[in-house]
């Protein structure tokens, strides 16, 4: 399957390029981000995949947050998807900002309207993981660590504790922490699964940190405590566990944006790159 | 003449801010962004005004650029307007991306049908920098410096040079360097101007510079290598004189774009603590 070059730019001691390819598992064209650091011909380099939130694509990150000067300096490759399959048209996908396009949620939809296309989980933990970013980039599969940002940061903890031994770190800004009990999970979850609550923890943090029983992990979370969406957040229903623990940074005075995201990021690749070094 | 507040994000250790306010010069409401690092009531900061390039408003650098993170750091108020009035329709503004809207080149238009509003020049000197920004930002006017890209690097150096008194130190990237010899800067100087080509040598870096005998300025310009409009900026003939130096730094492989931009950003922000540190 072509994977087709969209645009490469020079950036810090580096490149950020942009990439599609018709995927497998949305059935559709996808398109993705990728900084490579510079590195010698044949070496591989940890990687760190980052979910972005509600209403963005796989630019948003990659304009915003200011992470490749990061990338550069920790020399890891990061990797940025998009947040739903786009060239394709599901009749109620653009409706609204929280659910359809922008709003995959990163789960396999079962609802059968939905189940063709939205399955963000299978594209960003299998095909794009394996099958994809191995073509573009020089990763090192045993050291691929995963955040994001709000459904993106539910994205990143849900995924990554459910696949540890893809994903070896895990931080998270401004995670939707508990999606079962708050109105853009209810209402993602039950658009994409239905109405049975059952099939809905699998893609709830707190309920598979609860459940939790693999590798250590110690997950890093910043929450700006003037956040406008804290409501559908809820950090504290992410509790510490003997196999897993959760660091809540509550950072005074920031919001929900980018400004947040881009003023704690190198605190993110610290984290990450802390993990990497004790595997 | 009030000021109002647009938004207020925190950002690293300050505050991303943007105002709108009915300009007097422009004779049209104008929005532009200020940075504000955390300071002691009653304290004055050293402030940078960034000029953007084409096509842009005030929020591309807010967005894109990073440089809230080194304002943060030198605890600089950082300025940086939109590239042209908005809020005023003048046939023909809309026809093109270099001329009109998003392009005002920080002329001060003598041709009639644009010499009402586009006045960028007069607007930046005076109205937003001695009346404006002093209402909501506490600006030390005595450590101001100037900085831009592309068209804004043209803008920087001319208006820098221009009025040495209130800015005190210049940088660019990637700035038009000759503008009266180039596509973009013919188009804009005798649009804006008229056909009489010694009225736009007042505007043309090169020409200023060459003439130039006020106190010494060491001018700093980043040009990546592999920038597609290297022809329209000509970095060559900015010429070292005995009143002002330019230190020229080709990048290898950086393009025009704000990934170039980031790249270098800190530099600059160093650049002008250390000519204000000579104050």
């Amino acid at each position: 399957m072509a994977v087709t070059l969209v645009s490469s730019n020079r950036s810090f001691k580096g490149r950020q390029f942009v990439y599609k390819h018709a995927s497998t598992t949305t059935q559709c064209d996808m398109t993705f981000g990728v900084y490579i650091p510079d590195h010698e011909t044949d070496e591989k380099r940890p990687a760190l995949f980052y979910l972005s939130g509600l209403t963005c694509t796989h630019a948003n990150f990659m304009e915003k947050s200011g992470f490749q000067q990061y990338a550069s300096k920790y020399r890891f490759i990061v990797v940025h998807p998009d947040t739903s399959p786009r060239g394709v048209d599901v009749e109620g996908d653009s409706d609204s900002w929280d659910f359809g396009k922008g709003a995959g949620f990163y789960v396999n939809a079962t609802v059968e309207k939905w189940a063709k296309n939205y399955r963000m989980y299978d594209y960003i933990v299998k095909e794009l993981l394996e099958d994809v970013v191995p073509k573009v980039a020089p990763i090192d599969a045993a050291r691929v660590g995963i955040f994001g940002h709000s459904m993106g940061g539910h994205g990143a903890i849900t995924i990554g504790l459910r696949n540890p031994s893809k994903f070896k770190s895990i931080s998270a800004f401004a995670p939707i922490c508990n999606p079962i009990t708050v109105p853009w999970g209810q209402k993602a979850l039950a658009g994409y699964l239905g109405d049975d609550q059952s099939t809905w923890q699998q893609y709830d943090a707190s309920e598979i940190l609860k459940a939790y029983t693999g590798p250590c992990r110690i997950i890093l979370i910043d929450q700006g405590a003037a956040d406008n969406f804290l409501e559908q957040l809820k950090p504290e229903t992410l509790k510490d566990t003997n196999h897993a623990g959760v660091i809540v940074r509550m950072q005074p005075e920031f919001d929900h944006s980018y400004y947040f995201i881009a003023t704690f990021m190198e605190d993110h690749f610290e984290h990450h790159a802390k993990h990497f070094r004790s595997i």
